[in-house]
């Protein structure tokens, strides 16, 4: 496995590397590695002859006031986890690098990035498509694998990749989940452990809706507003929001009469955990 | 030579080909193709093995009451002229391949695009960026030629490409004068006789700007009102602008202490010109 920080040289390498006719496999991540992201290096592990993961806590996606200089950043942890996973290569550039001087081209998905997160973060999905357009840039992958645990994410990037013409498929992993149903986050680390006892009530909620879905409930505020009432029961969780939208445009739905995604954020103390599920429509 | 409609089509043979180590040259345009445009794909068919030229009037960079619908299509004589001068491939996309529904992707290289042409053309430069990055991932040239003509426009994907990663080198071409020094323009079709004649001084002013500067003048407000006596001269002639800039970041410059960009659009009737030349400071 080689650790690479500078783009250009990754860049030369991995092109050889397609000519080739070797696949590569692609997970950005921003480091504090958990199952969730080593599941995604597997699959790219079983799909690619070449798996790359890139290591960068990308600032141009945290608002001012959000936890950028207290983000988990266990380096040689990671690198020990990618190291041990099969990667082939680890992409570690500094911020210097990525945002030289004078930086001044961003990438947005208009609409979709204002809506559901990006109501509450404003900025950060423009931070996350500028990102990972660099990215594909830099690595020019055959396959990206990304978390179905940021469902907005993923689909503002499938979106990005359509409409810019990055020639490259995307993978949606399905979310790892701890065995209270706790999805995996690097933010888990922050909570105290009555807030890690409460946050399990996020799964259990969405858990909720889909059984109601499948006893028949289509009305989105019936649905709604039992999993607010369950939520609200822990002491320390303070809805951000919760919705069901389309799946394609993340706009509300009123009734469930097409594929959906119902999507979440709750904040425990300072803490801001997302959850979604899909809900497939029969 | 290949006429391609499809970009994924075209994606996928020239992936194959520079991965047989030809390079490939890239010649972006409007079609309307003039002498300008042929010096940059006779210039890309030196350097490389292989040349692309794509024809799309693209309307994202068009403002609500431009020219968008007038805008001259020649399309036969166009590829007639590529198959002539040596070109490859023409990609040739219509408007719902590159932008399907639902689009909503955008590249934007702020600061310098809100500038010069960018205060009377809002959105324009936004569109430019938004275009080239598509076709930079639809062609993945080795090189992109750019006419000096459009020098903001220049000097913008050059950030972008930079900012944005994009493995692609930039070349500038100086601008095609027709004798009495006008820079070729598919606009300059929409002249009248009175116009097209008052237009050749545009190109004297930028002379006079430059003799001013040899002969060791400096101010820049001095230079500019020169300039804007000569041009005012002309009956049909309405300055929208004329700046000395920064060649780097665009910024008004009051003295000529470096090198910089001396940039003007000046409206004959409906149509409005643009020129510029670059002051190299000794």
């Amino acid at each position: 496995m080689k650790v690479i920080r500078n783009p250009q040289k990754l860049n030369r390498i991995l092109k050889r590397i397609s000519c080739e006719r070797k696949s590569i496999g692609f997970v950005p991540t921003m480091g504090a590695l958990h199952l969730g992201h080593l599941s995604l290096i597997k699959k790219a592990a079983k799909d690619n002859e070449i798996v790359v993961v890139s290591i960068f806590v990308n600032p141009t996606q945290f608002g001012p006031k959000e936890d950028l200089k207290k983000y988990p950043r266990p380096l040689k942890k990671d690198i020990e986890l990618c190291r041990k996973s099969g990667v082939d290569f680890v992409f570690l550039p500094d911020n210097k690098t990525i945002y030289p001087y004078g930086y001044s081209t961003f990438v947005k998905v208009e609409g979709l990035s204002d809506l559901l997160c990006g109501v509450s973060r404003p900025g950060h999905f423009r931070g996350v498509s500028t990102i990972v357009a660099k990215l594909l840039n830099i690595v020019g992958p055959d396959i990206i694998y990304l978390g179905q645990k940021d469902a907005q994410q993923a689909i503002i990037i499938k979106r990005m990749v359509r409409d810019l013409n990055f020639p490259v498929k995307i993978k949606i992993m399905p979310t790892v989940r701890l065995a209270d149903g706790l999805a995996l986050s690097s933010r888990n680390a922050y909570l105290t452990g009555e807030q890690r006892k409460e946050a399990a009530v996020l799964s259990r909620s969405l858990s909720l809706a889909r059984s109601l879905v499948q006893a028949g409930a289509c009305d989105s505020s019936r649905i709604l507003g039992r999993m607010k009432e369950m939520i609200r029961k822990k002491r320390q969780a303070r809805i951000d929001y919760i919705e069901i939208v389309d799946l394609e445009n993340l706009e509300k739905i009123k009734k469930i009469d097409r594929n959906c995604l119902i999507a979440l954020a709750v904040k425990f103390g300072n803490t801001r955990l997302i959850d979604n599920t899909i809900i497939n429509h029969a």
